[in-house]
């Protein structure tokens, strides 16, 4: 199993707009893309987050408030389904920390390079939606390859 | 073992021009870190990237000019040492594709999450070097936490 790993640290004393960020629609495409289905604020809740033609359906597996959400695939990509992703956050002075990974990818394909890549760019979408109210979900995301 | 993986690609037609900013001390310093001493262009050869205090020491392990770079760390934080780091470059349409691989952490430490992003950041700062002649090298490198 092959796993992606990021931290990155949010200059913001408010560990509960952060974890908002990731349970909310509002929240979620804010960072990641505009065009996202359901809340992620209950366990089972499913979210659908699409990217153009493709995307990713979500099932809320844990939600430990303000410190633990963590989401099964249930539907995309091949490579996708059944990897967990997990967002853990805590306070370290005057940052909320988020880790983040994406765990059990089968093999490290060429896709999984570009995913790990591409969650980066997320994260510091995320990142820039806390710090300045502003954050470059899809279709306004940064690019980084030929395959977005 | 943990690895970290990304994907990015640089549009340009020049392969070479990608190998050379991976090979030789200001291709180097234009997108890592300004204060690179050693040029990086020979197996064998001592390149010593420093980030204020801090640093590292790669012995250049393997060239295959214009595809395949190859580092061994040689001195830096204790889990760095011995890492591998490869750089592998192709074509792919208008695209030059840099698919890097840091090999080898013993474990997958909050260090090696920071290490992740980082990554990526300065994966960026190649394509942006590449593409538009100029980089963001530490330290003028984007911040990502508390960290740096």
């Amino acid at each position: 199993m092959a796993n992606i790993l990021h931290r990155i640290g949010i200059k913001t004393s408010s560990i509960d707009e952060v974890y908002r960020a990731l349970t909310t629609r509002d929240g979620l495409a804010g960072w990641w893309t505009t065009d996202t289905k359901g809340e992620g604020s209950h366990v089972g809740d499913i979210v659908a987050f699409r990217f153009g033609a493709g995307g990713f359906d979500m099932n809320v597996k844990k939600l430990h408030a303000p410190n633990q959400v963590e989401w099964e695939v249930v539907a995309g990509p091949e490579e996708w389904i059944g990897t967990t992703i997990n967002f853990e956050l805590k306070q370290d002075g005057d940052y909320i920390i988020v880790l983040f990974k994406h765990l059990n990818w089968k093999e490290p394909v060429e896709f999984m390079h570009h995913c790990s890549t591409k969650w980066a760019i997320f994260l510091m979408s995320l990142k820039s939606l806390i710090e300045t109210g502003k954050g470059h979900p899809n279709p306004v995301d940064v690019k980084i390859d030929n395959w977005n």
